[in-house]
């Protein structure tokens, strides 16, 4: 059975209610957002002047609509938003998305029109999405309702459900202008006046575009629900769940943002990790953890290896794992020799890996290619950082070798960070990235997204 | 008194010996970095072949250097490195960098020829910095003893001290590439088989250069003495501190670094705090700590402001607040209604600060600089952070006003950070930090930056 959320995802035809000709209007910028991402279903934009908008003809009234559209956008003032939904679900349409903002989160005159959308939306049997939302996208079918300024939106393989208008717009903006990955859907909560996050999550979880569902959410809106499906998707897909209000005064400014009541924090977390959720509390690690899991396979144990040119970095660095419950496994004898065959006699080998006296003799590249093998090939190893030093002027490699080894690997994932010449990161972040290796500025960040990599899989085998 | 130190940072004269005329190789980098770095000393390269070096004569001897030069820096084969400090004694040099390794991090062999040097400093009273150090540099003389390809190091207010080579090196490199602060003085310790962490914290503490010190460190050569020092010096100037070996797993990667034994973690711990030491975990905020320190004061209370055009973004960031124990103090009501002033009447203002609606109906400028003011002028907030909304498409304002009311409320720390467009945060980087406002890329680095701020000034002002 087709899941009620497909047509969001997949529509074949649009309605954008509220069109606009005049740019930088939301109902203009939602248009030329559909187009920038190349949807190839009909789009219908809706405006009693009539005419023409961005080269497509606009239907003067929802009457005259054709029947049966699968998704209808309403960019249209609070107050008549409802008689539109009306007019719409008389055309047959049955799914909304309802962008503009001035309802429950205004005040109390936005709450009882929020409640009359609540009684269509059950006397008509109608899918919301919203309202306040910031919309929701499907690179897949190249689709999205936004209208921030976004443009093309990249594919990728992770899906996010907000419930903030914060990620579908800036932090999605970050994403796609600093970063290489890409999203499959992603879906922004607003007021949850119909649909919430339990089913995003159930339509995420059967979606073969989704690997991973990141979450940031402030409250529940069917809680039992929720851990139920949860429990569930947990064991074949990670949810990554980011929820503030952790602390009182997280509660109060969650409170202040969408008026929800938070659960008392202890309770939630405990039930979360029941479920196989893997709670966060940073909100770059949204970002982090949605670039590991787009780029790399989960791990398939704790065991970590890293190569640090510095003696310094693998004392802290193994502080760091011990703490994110990461484990820095011995090696095998015969690899511990193999690492030692490409060092200097004076250094005594082991996990993690002082690579710096080895760069010295065998050179940098040499020394991080074997080196970086050698610990890939060590059964008690499930992923490696390397902590790559880089300076021109002592030589920066080819990262194409990193790119081999992952290939060579594919079931260990690798993250890598450096040390030294911020250009020569750069350099790497952009080759490295775009072919599937993910790359992190600051020494702890990988370990930070592999430690919930990890968490991941232990939620997928935890036992029943 | 000067300090004992001073002619390490202050040298009128210095000698390299081991000097090369051969690029790439330690004694030639480190008369490049010298002349780099403008250094109007002399410079006596000495080497057994005699001619010239990078423009300069070179001395065929150590016999025949001048008299009482400062420092010599001994860029020599282990074995013979305590021979050539005798030479140099005998030349009435008192002061020496040994960059060398191959000493007691080595093996046995090393280790007896370092028990030999430490006869010869006792016998000799000699001061000597390593060996096995990367080096030090004193931006304010223009000078360093450092071999690593740094070029022009930047001059700036806070020093470091590092019980590694990687700190003067590949992160130092990192600073000068990808940072705009600078330091005043970097101590490499090396293995410290004359001056130690006390030796440098004594100097750094009367250096008026030096507005605050961070060191990484992985044992304690003299603890007591440290502790003694540091107690007094907190409460003058902050000392930040990392020290690995916090887990077992640090702890064994520091024995297999510097073969010190680590003394138990959480007897360390209490007793830095007791010294007003203000320990970190995470190596990068080694950076992240000297970027603040660099460029701001120290706020004078634990209350923090935050702008930010995201509820979930303010409700995420508080929960972080309370844990670092940063508080969001309550505001006064003539400034709790100015905020409301400039946003739409729907929405309920109050400390941490939504900016978006203000943005929306008053411009992104005008929002942050006015909401910025106005928590900056509540005597409840002694620090600000405003999370920039930058996305081309909706205008991105010159970052000059917030140079202007960091000028306008210079005892009240302003750390930038961003939700948006990657490339207009790193213009906001390149224009706000030469001027002297730090920006961190994700939000939660200016809070965590902060805090250390917030404790080193606790620690200033802890009871007797």
């Amino acid at each position: 059975m087709r899941h009620k959320l497909v047509p969001f995802f997949e529509p074949s035809s649009v309605a954008i209610i509220g069109a606009s000709g005049v740019p930088g209007k939301p109902g203009h910028e939602v248009i030329k957002n559909i187009q920038a991402n190349g949807y190839s279903g009909k789009v219908y934009p809706v405006n009693p002047k009539g005419g023409e908008i961005l080269g497509i003809d606009v239907c003067s009234s929802i009457a005259a609509l054709p029947r049966d559209i699968d998704v209808a956008v309403i960019i249209l003032p609070a107050a008549v938003t409802a008689q539109a939904m009306r007019e719409c679900a008389d055309q047959g349409i049955r799914h909304f998305v309802l962008s503009s903002g001035g309802f429950a989160e205004v005040d109390e005159a936005g709450a009882k029109i929020q409640r009359e959308l609540e009684s269509l939306i059950r006397e008509r049997g109608l899918q919301v999405l919203g309202p306040n939302t910031s919309g929701h996208t499907s690179t897949p079918q190249g689709f999205t309702s936004t209208f921030f300024p976004q443009g093309k939106i990249r594919r990728g393989r992770v899906s996010y459900i907000a419930q903030t208008g914060n990620f579908g717009t800036h932090t999605l903006k970050y994403i796609l202008t600093g970063e290489h990955f890409g999203v499959a859907r992603v879906v922004g909560l607003g007021n949850k006046v119909g649909l919430d996050e339990t089913d995003a999550i159930e339509y995420l979880a059967q979606d073969p575009e989704t690997a991973a569902i990141l979450v940031y959410i402030e409250s529940f809106k069917r809680p039992h629900r929720f851990l139920e499906v949860a429990r569930e998707v947990t064991r074949r897909k990670p949810i990554v769940l980011l929820k503030s209000g952790a602390t009182e005064s997280g509660r109060q400014a969650a409170v202040a943002h969408t008026a929800a009541m938070a659960s008392p924090d202890r309770i939630v977390d405990g039930m979360l990790r029941q479920a196989g959720v893997v709670r966060i509390s940073d909100y770059s690690n949204l970002v982090r953890a949605g670039k590991a899991l787009s780029m790399m396979p989960l791990p398939a144990g704790n065991g970590v290896s890293f190569l640090a040119p510095s003696g310094a970095m693998l004392a802290v660095l193994s502080d760091y794992c011990e703490r994110l419950g990461l484990h820095i496994p011995p090696m095998e004898p015969e690899n511990v020799k193999r690492l030692q065959d490409i060092s200097p006699p004076y250094i005594r080998m082991r996990n993690p890996v002082d690579i710096w006296p080895a760069a010295l003799s065998v050179g940098v590249e040499a020394a991080y290619r074997d080196g970086m093998e050698i610990v890939l090939q060590d059964p008690a190893v499930n992923a490696v950082v390397p902590v790559m030093m880089l300076t021109p002027e002592t030589g920066v490699p080819d990262p194409g070798f990193i790119v081999e080894l992952a290939k060579k690997y594919p079931h260990k994932p690798i993250l890598v960070t450096f040390s030294g010449d911020k250009g020569a990161m750069d350099e790497y972040k952009a080759a490295l990235e775009p072919r599937g290796i993910p790359t992190f500025p600051m020494i702890e960040e990988p370990f930070a997204a592999l430690a919930i990599m990890d968490r991941c899989r232990r939620a997928m085998n935890r036992p029943e």
